[in-house]
């Protein structure tokens, strides 16, 4: 707010008020300037109405939203609907340009900016939650975790050269993972996991051996993973970091929702410290509360041409919605926020597994022992004898409980042309049937507390069905 | 966006992207500027996505929104509901001090400064519309035509002193009119207009045997109006004026949708130029297409200290909605836009008539002759004979057709102890039963012709019923 | 979501997906179903997503939103701006009717559900508050507390007859309460109140004899104040209610902002249970955290034809956005969150007393003994000797504290007529120089503990200055 | 709106109002009932309210959105920012599932609804756009072009086996076609097109040649491009069709911005009739005016098997915006207003012709010939001799004109490893300097006129410039 406008309505309403709003103005700059020098979180929470004034201001950067503006281009970010319209702000030109996913745009600064700011904040956010040497450069990806794996294993072949074919994947059920290689052009050589006690533990020596098989200038990659559905627990990235640097072989921790975890977080921080990491791959939407379809990639301080390669191997532009959520998002909670939601969940995982470990006793069941995993637990179902335990998850979803996985021993699925046994289980013979429950950011103690009364009800409930059954039959 | 803001943003994107986005930022404080200086609608209509921007940067001017305020008043403009918040932009002071309804408040800098820009770019809206001595200024009230009209009596009142008692009214059969004299506190006369040919009109003369009746004192003031239902015309205000000079009793102009019609605007100037007008209401909902809730007050050059008279009087402060509501309209309508609009509703008035006429005459009605009224229209309903013409009314409603009233004569209602024979007429014996239309702002040809077309089915089976109807009796 | 739409969704997607979805469709429905038959506040608050649904819903049972419409009327709820449009949720029609403010609209089926329901909602908002015999009705006016107190005032002098003049007034320094009074075109009669210790007390006696003096008849109402700024403390309205009782006089009782207190709404209850209570009226933003703009008004079971009264003196339609505001916001906080914001104000309360007392010690001065004021609190300000007062104030309000208010005994002001001595402190001599805050809803304990830290900061600052300009005077 | 709601409304408003309102919703209701049963775009646009409506309650479909859900998941849609929350309308599990992207989600039936139905829109407005013979499916991908590409060519590889390895690609200067290829782990070879008068036109022989040296086994695809920078113009891709038919070779359609011209469409239309076309991929920012981020595959009858491929090739779920973007804007249109806007096109490319041809004419430059390309168009800057041509472009971009292209023969340029000698025209020796404009899908008669004014400015300017340049050197 220059003096001109100042002088200008200072004609309308005392001047004396609008040097006073001025002052907020000069703190609405601020907010810019600082995360533009800083290129970290704001300390404090932004409210929606600086967050909206910031975005109208970007938007109005953005070449189509010029006063006056004539646009006689094949693309001039032109839209039909005013509901669109709303829903971006008006910035419509998207991410990237040819060249490079994250560059700057000519037409569209505004949205070049908020692109660029997100950027920042998505790494000084990895930084806060544990991922300390997070690199140079974090990439803010308009894909969900699965195609950012395409993409950066697509990338880490193109800088492994033309022999690279294999990527070997240490065994965790959910197909996406096995497409994201195929889709790359890959093959996938997948490790079982060893089950020690009730836990599902990276089999280490059998990753090796396969590298050792295949021979190394053919394994583009190992992936490990971080976060994953008890009992498996995290992989140990550390090991396999240690060994792929051994051996030369590229290694990308998938990380889909272990930035909500501290301990996840010190674990990566430990692997990229001690052997050798090319690229962590985490989702926006399960770790940072926004829609499905972004990603974060960011490559430590191992490989870090690799970032740039992902970047710039992204054809063209891209959708701006991911970035423009993750922007709005982080300066909604600002720093303090976003420590506080971390440090909520780790509470939240104990007081979740004691509420459960009580229901369990109190059926007759009890919890996995996975210290291996700090958001997903997971509890026996061993009263599902004479019933289908799938229709346990039923009973819970007509209840309106949403997101337990109800996991029987047994079934066979075939994906991409692999075989796994006991799928869902992410081992061909686990010795139990079980449901899954996770504490994950923005899960509230009344969500337990509700969860566990719902889950009394309905053991009690299924209990009677399984009782009837066996009579019956 | 000051030399230090684009340094900043400029360590983030290219310099020069950041000095075109300037230039447009320069732009908006332009629009800011030109308001402030001329006082006058933007010539050509303005984006929402500019106004959004505006309307954010006002609310961040005022104190509840400065970031880092801590509020401890009993009013400090909080909101609970974020839905809420959205709605009002969060400007939450409304309008006014306990001194004047259109003072600026000191908290509130954004929202004092879009009611005063409002007002001004009200005033011009009415010049530009044809009312063109309108007076230093042009008040915007929070109340809608009937309680506006009992804040300007109760204003004139005070004015005119402690004899005035009556007010003589025009008959125009609308309960509101009534109810607005009596929640002022005074008595109404009602002088029915005179029947001449189809249209009714103004009795000037039983008004003026009126007031001498009563004595000239103790008339507040002869309330005319301007818009009406068809077949009552536009009342004779240039002859009222003249008449209320000669006799020195007040005269105020219920311009209720008149603003839209350049014929009745033009009346409205030369009733102030040739005789006395102490005030003209209008409607904002009906002249601007806003919501329900907002009227504008002017005084001509006739009554200067009326209208601070009417802002003084208005006890404490009101909403906000109605001036913002009007703000961002003609902002959004822009001089070209209104002028536009105005021009399209002439046009569409002479082709609602056209399209009437036709559709009257295939089926054997006429449309009643009321050169006086530039808005309003009406049809006949002979062939109401066996079957209630409401039903008429009801078919049409049914059919999607809002907004026609049909009247039989012959009712009486008693409204605040008056007797009216014949309500809904505005004369005690009209002789013909009819439905109206109105051309408004912001009809369409497609609304005419869709009209039209319900209109001949409508006729079509209504005749078959009154025929069935006719037999059966 | 009836069964035809069911099944022509379940040929798009899973019959037993969309099974489930027609189970929360259901469980919306219920909400309506509740709201209508319970006419109270959900128990649980809704999420903004519900809401708005419940928004849209409303909004297409107006018939400017029916599907095809074609309206032909002068007033059929277009609107020019989306941006308007939009704030509005398409519902353009207003509230009420000519005949009643709160009747609903044949065009508006939606506006009129939304206003029907915020009337019951409101009423069960004040039941919650503590006022449980609040009448049969609740009247939400799209007006703030001065003119709706204007209009209270206008429809019991219609009640009370015709020789009704005087309006007598406990005295309460803001000018709106005063011009209420003229604008309905009565006088007003100011009775100051009494010091007793630090505290402001009404003084009943010569209420009393002001009314004998003017002759019972001759008086339309005493107006009684319960929330106001300390040392003022809650006005003896009991003792008032009792004595109008037995002089026949009305009783209006402004509870601006007393909602929000148990204790003031108990002494509400109690004033209307053991005399004469006609009319009490609460702003809506201040107890309802919502935009300026509306009010509330009940009247117990003592005058139960008053409430009619208001609603039909009211001439014309008017505004719903206050209707609306509080409609969402009420259906927001739910039964436990409106329980829950009045607990935490309470101890809020306690809290701020406590900080300012401490704050107090430290520098010197003390918290004025107001127990009968449970919302205000006011501390002396006597280190101002050399310096004004107000640059108190100034200093504070550039520091971002805003809502303190300093006192400094001695001003006189004429309002409305009536000259005010020492006005400011709703008494002619009051000892103490002192500024005020306020521990309102929504104020948090981050908000006390800012404001203490400022005011220390403020008072060190202050008294240099002070002892500066001592020294130079 | 069951009868149980009507009847608990009708206790609230009057049953008849309540009927009406009824049968609106009845109405909304037969909105998605018809959109389900024909799979077509409705004839007439609706208004943003009724989408809007629709969208609430898709979004009340999902299970995070059910009243009293609890989510114990790892994933249960939750969003920490309102502001977020409120552009996804609550729709937060983005589209797909693991299997397929467009596959529909257990937890997201709404999403899930407005997903298919928006393919249903797609496929349809593809259609009506003269793309007659679609085939069954029509992909939405959350890609923009260049990444669909990519992704339609691994499909594409993957069907056509191990050897595949080039993609042959008519040159079309644009970094972004080179690199989809490239992400796809192809390799390119590029065609240069051969200039007929002052037109760049494909050159079929060449690509014939260039199938016979790699082996037609070793080509993945030819690679054409339909909407293009003028003087380039639309390939023969009827031709290209009959010998990759012929030569068992894919044949891949850039048809970008294709969709909106009539000609484009039919010769997609015949290229499909007469020969091969395995996957057309069209840009839906382009085309339907929605902002950047998605693209539309369809696979007309040939290779039916494709669509589904690049579907389940996707690895894993993926943002939603873009299909709700299109979704929005396709209800908005409607069948009338996506005709209408293709038509205006057509007339618009005449206008702009003509006006440009009157500038040309005027200043001393002349339109390049191009019959071949009915979107963009080309005039000479033969006057840019003395100064660099670039400058043109900044002039007018300063002047608010953004979309015209300068470019000047003799750039080379590496990308991707390949070497393009004139960059930017297509070609190696284009003989002219020129600058571009488009008539594209949107742009006004004002847009135009406003542009040609600007543009007679500039030239103006532009020639002092050139001779003073001229002069000093």
């Amino acid at each position: 707010m220059d003096d001109d406008l100042c002088d200008a309505l200072s004609r309308v309403v005392s001047a004396r008020y609008v040097s006073r709003a001025k002052q907020n103005a000069n703190a609405v700059d601020g907010v810019f300037k600082r995360l533009s020098s800083s290129r970290a979180m704001p300390k404090e929470p932004l409210g929606d109405d600086v967050i909206e004034l910031m975005l109208h201001r970007l938007s109005s950067m953005d070449s189509n939203n010029f006063i006056g503006n004539v646009g006689v281009g094949e693309r001039e970010g032109r839209t039909f609907s005013s509901l669109v319209r709303r829903r971006c702000f008006g910035m419509t030109h998207g991410i990237g340009r040819s060249g490079d996913v994250a560059a700057e745009q000519p037409k569209a600064c505004g949205s070049s900016l908020a692109n660029a700011l997100c950027g920042f904040l998505a790494r000084d956010a990895l930084k806060l939650a544990g991922m300390r040497d997070v690199g140079k450069r974090v990439l803010v990806l308009p894909t969900a975790t699965g195609m950012t794996l395409t993409l950066v294993l697509t990338s880490l072949k193109k800088q492994r050269g033309v022999e690279g074919r294999y990527v070997i994947w240490s065994r965790l059920d959910q197909k996406t993972c096995v497409k994201a290689v195929t889709c790359a052009g890959l093959e996938i050589v997948v490790i079982e996991p060893v089950l020690r006690g009730d836990q599902l533990e990276t089999d280490v020596e059998a990753i090796e051996r396969a590298i050792e098989n295949l021979g190394s200038e053919r394994v583009v990659a190992v992936v490990t993973s971080t976060s994953c559905f008890a009992p498996r627990a995290c992989d140990e990235i550390e090991k396999t970091a240690k060994m792929c640097e051994r051996l030369d072989v590229g290694h990308v921790i998938n990380n889909a929702y272990g930035v909500q975890s501290r301990a996840l977080c010190e674990r990566v921080n430990k692997a990229w410290t001690v052997g050798r990491v090319d690229a962590v791959v985490q989702s926006t939407d399960k770790n940072f509360l926004v829609p499905v379809g972004g990603a974060l990639v960011c490559c430590g301080k191992r490989n870090e041409t690799l970032i740039d390669e992902v970047a710039t191997n992204y054809p063209g532009r891209a959708s701006a919605y991911a970035s423009l959520d993750l922007f709005i998002t982080l300066l909604s909670m600002g720093e303090k926020g976003w420590v506080r939601l971390l440090t909520e969940r780790e509470t939240l995982y104990e007081y979740m597994r004691e509420e459960l470990s009580k229901v369990a006793e109190e059926v007759g069941e009890r919890m996995l022992e996975t210290p291996g995993n700090p958001i997903s637990m997971a509890m026996t179902l061993s009263c599902a004898q004479n019933v289908s335990p799938t229709m346990f998850g039923s009973m819970l979803f007509s209840r309106l409980v949403s997101g337990t996985r109800v996991v029987t021993p047994g079934e066979t699925k075939t994906i991409g042309g692999v075989e796994f046994r006991g799928f869902g289980a992410s081992h061909s013979a686990y010795p139990h049937t079980y449901f899954t429950a996770a504490a994950a950011i923005g899960t509230t103690h009344d969500d337990v507390d509700r969860f566990a009364a719902i889950l009394r009800k309905t053991f009690l409930e299924f209990k009677v069905k399984a009782a009837a059954s066996a009579a019956a039959s």
